[in-house]
């Protein structure tokens, strides 16, 4: 047996996420079927981590065994071929046995993107929120500086979250502007479910004046009702994962 | 009577064009039926050009006449929320009833978007062609150069026109390397059919090395032959209108 490890992008716009599910097609499932058919046989593929429904991957890694030696760049060549424009294979190589798409990762960027444009342009309204209204960065930031180091993210997390252990090490969070856009970038070990999508929800209320006296309290609660609400998934990216 | 001028931007990949036609939906008729709804009475939509299927627009004008006088901002907010993501109104004001999107236009830009990386971004698989070969800037641009000027573009359009008149005065045709891609912009005071995507098409052989001796010819050959492929549409922004 061979391990493979790929290195894959996707526009989420389409997918009901990474993981396959009874209702939807999943980016997971997409690229289960490209590779049996490419090499013949049922593959399974495991994934760096559960994206959800219209997130997108700048950069995605998974593994796959096979029994067989095949140069790694094949697979560039022969799953592009079999994919959809909406998911392409960057990279391939081979690694060892016991390396894990999901638990060999030491840590993950995402960043989201709002729009604050009067109108938003019809080529970032898949890929962004759009809010059109005054956000204060330094504030912003002054509330991202705040999740820095190793924290109880229960506050952050989705009632629907399964694990037990909440606690995670952010090593970067802030907030910048591009152009018509405020970038939101985050670093860290792990993420809990929904973990950034309430972070920027709860960055938003910061920038708009809401949380001036509890802005560097709100960490310390532990309690999801005091932070803001979960932006629309299709503003974020997994940016990049570190092994 | 009231002629009111819209500035839009869409995403024209789902969409048939600009123009009304028998076969699919156009950013045209999606327009008149939002006016219309908005209204509550049969609007007609001029455009300032008439693109192809597949072909994008950063900004586009186009106007209508209605009996009432709204303020023009009414139209950016009442038909925003009317149109699809893809089609935004982005500026409204009122113009005199001489005034015509498509006859008082002075000119045009246009931009090409050629993403030259070894695997195409699924992020710019919607708009640009993927081109991933050695393409030399400096001879695109000796080729780009020619075209500066007043000539006869009869070379350089597709054989199904429609105008007697082919001469056209190009103020700017250039290329330039951004990243991965290979950006090609060209104004002039317009375009005959298939233009921009005909002359995309030689510049690439230009950027190939296939027309060393001819570079400097093709402009004058008048000849379609002589020319190079016609490049596909999603690659094509209308990025400004002069008036």
């Amino acid at each position: 047996m061979q391990r493979y490890l790929l290195k894959i992008s996707y526009d989420g716009t389409s997918f009901h996420g990474w993981q396959v599910q009874p209702n939807g097609i999943t980016v997971q499932q997409t690229l289960c079927e490209a590779s049996g058919k490419m090499l013949g046989t049922q593959i399974s593929v495991t994934g760096c981590s559960r994206t959800d429904a219209g997130v997108h991957a700048k950069e995605f890694f998974c593994h796959f065994d096979f029994e067989k030696c095949l140069p790694p760049s094949a697979f560039i060549d022969g799953l592009n071929s079999l994919l959809p424009l909406s998911v392409r294979v960057i990279d391939a190589k081979t690694v060892s046995g016991d390396f894990h798409a999901r638990y060999s990762a030491k840590g993950k960027t995402y960043s989201y993107y709002i729009d604050t444009s009067a109108v938003q342009s019809p080529f970032s309204s898949r890929y962004s929120l759009h809010y059109p209204y005054e956000l204060d960065v330094d504030k912003m930031n002054e509330f991202c500086n705040t999740l820095v180091g190793k924290h109880d993210f229960a506050g952050f997390s989705s009632s629907k979250r399964t694990v037990e252990d909440t606690v995670r090490t952010v090593s970067e969070c802030f907030v910048k502007r591009e152009d018509n856009f405020i970038v939101l970038t985050v670093t860290a070990d792990g993420f809990l479910y929904n973990m950034v999508r309430i972070i920027v929800g709860t960055a938003i209320e910061a920038g708009r004046g809401k949380l001036d006296e509890k802005i560097t309290e709100i960490i310390n609660s532990l309690d999801r009702a005091d932070a803001g609400d979960t932006v629309p998934a299709k503003g974020l990216f997994l940016e990049k994962v570190y092994y």
